[in-house]
């Protein structure tokens, strides 16, 4: 028998196939990345591929018109069917007959790539855990008289090679009625990460499947909906940690877990109870069954893993804040109490790196996979802790700083959360000391006149956590505030703004008080302490592991969280939150942890990686190492004090430390 | 250094060590069954040994007084507060100095031998698939940040070898407070047939496990409650089916799945609620708290087996009765509803060899062990279904024959269940035609003195099974029935006790009518034929299985189950319901279900068994084989007519085909 070149593209793979080799049995015996739900039945249409006509001079291949098989019987009854493109055949239909080039249009592969529409990151490869597969099932016979479920064992391993799969009892009472219904063809759901039988369909089922990323964060659950085969989010979300009722931050929840009995549990009870209204509700905007959904990958801080897992987190609130568990974890979904997806459906927890750096860290590494990169890169999440993380191909250093929640505008007497009304933005002229200010909800500057209409239902509530760090940035470069951090007075400055609050001043940000319902904003000292205080810690961990590593400058930072999505670089570095790189090698890493997340659950060999990375991370503990003291001491300053900034501007030159001021402080030392 | 001989007793096992090697060490190089929880710490005392003194010539070894280092310091400690008895040492303290012979006593051995108390069946060798291993644990670190759970694992693989368990989330709370309490010394149950952490309890426990064996019939629930050491039965019982009221048999509660919406989740929860609740009513008969069950073993019909595993049931009530899975399974114990016991603690279900064969007939075949056996083996578990297993070590036929419930009491006129009043024995005097009688709670016969006062309280209020099989082999003796199963009238036998009722006689076996509150027990024509049927089914199936594995007669017959136990071989053969047979080689097999359940919960090699063995079964339907319907026929006879029974003496030769019954029977044809 004669046999013919065939040549896949865009993988360029190609081998030599006998007249009347189907092109999809061709593509897979040389490993193309041809889709196929119903195994060469014809009837599925995920293998089209578009044969090419002609010469292709360059891969010295002339096709004759007849190198593939007549389009056949399946292939016409497909057409009307449902429509087949002009030119594209089904591969499981058309054989090989001569020298041939084919082409497998990117909906036809199953690792087609997703781009990222948010800023930076790794495009997203399609390699979801979780697949379907269609197979014909013997029938029972009373001669030999296996159960269902073996048979479909038998069937899955003859038909698609795959073996040893185990299965949920939940989903055990629904295998004898999907078989008869389906006539015995039933198409499987196999989560191959697992080695497990997680759905079962009657007949062909070629709608997708979906999986949930989840983003449990303290404050926010986020979430997102994902088609497993495109990788398309199909519906996004998120509500209210509910356990901020039992504790806004972290901290205070462990408090609530040790002085109530069984507190852990009604947190645990809560956040579940959340998620799985959260599944329903996503399942409902993008018009699917929440049972459609099959699997979901978790990422979140420590303190909320244990909470999920119904782990008492109260080691996680001392020291050594040892973790119940580091690994990655596979679950029942119902485990952690998604209860209204399919019954069969899975969860996936990315590994923790430490007590205090969570799943949600190790899911930025896995986005940003600095392990994949020659440039040292350092990466800043800042939430009431900032977890920090610096390393190339050849190391990676992680730590937790305690930066305290000032950055999220807690502790600041004017701060809120970033929702509208809340000052997010700010200019001070260095000439005049006058403010502009742009607040979330308006895109407009508080000095255009359609300002003051835009804003005037929520009025202006407070500022947010980028809001404060700009205002001190700018107060800075304004000559408002000294290197040690003292606002001067109306008299030194030369504004009224500056006003007097005690021993100390204040810097009247916004006079709401001429409008009706609005405030005044002030930035007080005590503000200026408190960011200090938080970006002394943020920078001495950045620096504690950056001599770990035995350097003094990284080629890049990257900021994560939605933190990083609205802080200004120029006025982070002015503040000396972070070590001194040139401006344009910081950006925003945009919501990481979420995109770790979907990366997770739609790409298998993420979990390989995660949890290899996480594995190779060197964990620096802040609270014991001094030189973590030492940093934090020396970075008080604005900016910091302990290394030149020649990427910024020269800050003014003033001093206002004033006997009053120098009074004050002694007598708190007492 | 010089190395000295070391014979282990009883096992012989012997090998040349250094000195200063501890027995225990030794012991493991050599495989000697030697146990230990503490890994050698000497605190668990599990390794006392019994050294040897003086000469062995047989051995050819003579022991020295110092072949052993002295008692030791933790040995003497040791007996001060528990006593060691004398002559005894710890075996991880215990050194090698010169040649020795070591006695490993029982109760220092982990595969020791539990001997059966009932008549038949293996005794069950000790190897519990869950067992306790105390390790110490790693501290937390924060430099080197894994998980409590990472460094558990990591020590049972550095302490134990046992590497790549996983444990249940369920468990994962109890972690943190365990390993604190015990200062990071935990001993962990391991489940090593499914390679999982099922218990972690702190510091050193030896107090033993417990482990469940469950009987779910479908009339009743039997449990043993077993030490998983000693294989000690702590605490049995039984209760009733709570599914009774949704159908007596089993059909029935197939349609009532049919028929009810959600009737088999209605069915699934009582019958798990149940298996919960005697589970704690064991555990508190035995003194222990439920939270010591780790383990359970349920052995089932295929029925009870999916309304268990909350499997509609709809399936295996019509042809080809396709089970939804036959392989043996391993869930958590909380998945079949044992919610009380262990929160890690597992359940396996033996594996169902057909529809309508089911676990509880795998369970009967492993603590049979046909397969084991050179001579061929019939064992018949009659129930609502007979479950009849034909086998040597080179072939196991199985077949399930439809008998249906007259065995057991129903279906016939005066029938009931083996309760306190049944008439359960009957003799019949050959020349008088009168009878006597034994009822089930009496141990007197009929015609004693003490009989009347004894059963005055419970009356006699029925037959049971046992008692109808008797009463018509009785009858067939004393010539009251013929070889066609036809009453006889009163003239024809010459007694009065044969009454006219309609066309046909029935004899009258008990005349309560003269005591108040008793009742007449009449032997119907109508019970005639229902156990005529159903021995001609159970014969017919024994006979198809013959028929199948080519031979005439077996050598012994096994009768299994309550049935089997009450049941008189004598006059089963006189009925014909099995094979002509020696009388001496039919024998009570006792409770083998149940004791095939508490096989494969004391020694996990019966798991690899019994799935080994079913995998071998060749299955065989009666119910689409035409010979079963030509045996079925021709066995109708008493005894059947289709082969001689030389081990019988001759049977009265009387005849009452009269030509009313003749006509009786033609109308019914029509």
């Amino acid at each position: 028998m004669t046999d013919h070149q065939v040549i896949f593209m865009p993988s360029g793979k190609r081998g030599r196939f006998a007249t009347g080799t189907p092109v999809l049995q061709a593509a897979r015996s040389l490993g193309v990345d041809l889709d196929s739900v119903c195994g060469g039945r014809g009837i599925c249409s995920r293998c089209q591929v578009q044969p090419g006509r002609g010469a292709f001079p360059k891969l010295g291949v002339t096709i004759a018109d007849d190198a593939l098989s007549e389009f056949n019987a399946v292939e016409r009854r497909y057409d009307e069917k449902r429509g087949l493109k002009p030119g594209r055949r089904l591969g499981c239909q058309a054989q090989v007959q001569g020298d041939v080039v084919i082409d497998v249009p990117p909906e036809s592969q199953v690792h087609r790539q997703v781009v990222r529409k948010e800023a930076g990151g790794a495009p997203i490869v399609m390699d979801p855990a979780t697949r379907l597969h269609m197979v014909t099932v013997e029938a029972p016979d009373m001669d030999a008289p296996s159960g269902d479920l073996e048979r479909v064992k038998a069937a899955l391993a003859a038909q698609w090679d795959l073996h040893d799969l185990r299965m949920s009892p939940a989903l055990l009472r629904r295998l004898q009625p999907v078989l008869r219904k389906g006539d015995w063809q039933v198409t499987v759901a196999v989560n191959h990460d697992e080695g497990r039988i997680v759905d079962l369909f009657p007949g062909l089922r070629t709608a997708p499947l979906l999986g949930l990323a989840i983003d449990l964060g303290s404050t926010t659950i986020a979430a997102h909906l994902c088609d497993l085969s495109t990788g398309e989010v199909r519906a996004s979300g998120g509500v209210m940690n509910p356990q901020i009722r039992f504790g806004e931050d972290l901290m205070s929840r462990v408090s609530y877990a040790m002085m109530n009995p069984d507190g852990d549990v009604e947190m645990t009870r809560a956040v579940r109870e959340t998620i799985d209204a959260l599944a329903v509700d996503l399942a409902g905007q993008a018009g699917i069954p929440p049972g459609d959904v099959v699997e979901a990958v978790v990422v979140c801080n420590p303190v909320m893993h244990h909470l999920l897992l119904g782990i008492d987190p109260v080691e996680l609130g001392q020291s050594p804040f040892a973790l119940a568990t580091s690994d990655a974890m596979r679950l029942a979904a119902a485990e952690i109490g998604l209860t209204s997806v399919a019954p069969g459906a899975r969860a996936y927890l990315l590994p923790c790196i430490a007590g205090h750096v969570g799943a949600d860290a190790a899911a930025v590494a896995l986005s940003e996979a600095p392990d994949r990169q020659d440039e040292l890169t350092l990466i800043v999440d800042v939430g009431t802790n900032a977890e920090i993380l610096l390393g190339n191909r050849e190391r990676i250093l992680a730590c937790s700083s305690p930066t305290g929640p000032a950055f999220e505008g807690a502790q600041i007497s004017a701060g809120q959360r970033a929702a509208p009304g809340a000052i997010e933005r700010v200019e001070i002229d260095p000439v005049t000391k006058e403010p502009r200010i742009r607040v979330v909800g308006c895109e407009y500057w508080s000095d255009d006149p359609r300002f003051g209409p835009a804003t005037a239902e929520t009025g202006i509530t407070g500022i947010c956590g980028s809001g404060i760090i700009e205002a001190v940035a700018e107060m800075r470069m304004a000559g408002i505030l000294d290197a040690s951090g003292l606002i001067g007075s109306a008299d030194q400055v030369g504004t009224p703004r500056c006003e007097s609050m005690g021993r100390t001043h204040a810097y009247l940000l916004w006079d709401g008080s001429r409008d009706e319902g609005e405030r005044r904003v002030l930035v007080t000292q005590g503000d200026i302490r408190a960011i200090q205080l938080a970006k002394s810690a943020l920078y001495a961990g950045a620096r504690l592991l950056m001599d770990e590593a035995g350097v003094d400058t990284v080629a890049r930072v990257r900021l994560a969280g939605a933190f990083g999505a609205h802080i200004s670089p120029r006025h982070a570095m002015v503040l000396g939150m972070f070590p001194d790189t040139p401006l344009d090698a910081v950006t925003s890493a945009g919501n990481a942890a979420g995109h770790g997340a979907r990366m997770a659950l739609c790409n298998r060999s993420a979990r390989g990686h995660v949890e290899d990375l996480v594995r190779r991370v060197e964990k620096v503990e802040t609270a014991i190492a001094p030189r973590f003291q030492e940093h934090f001491v020396a970075a008080n300053a604005i900016p910091h004090a302990t290394a030149p900034f020649p990427h910024l501007p020269a800050l003014p030159d003033v001093s206002f430390n004033t006997a009053s001021e120098g009074r004050a402080r002694q007598r708190r030392r007492r």
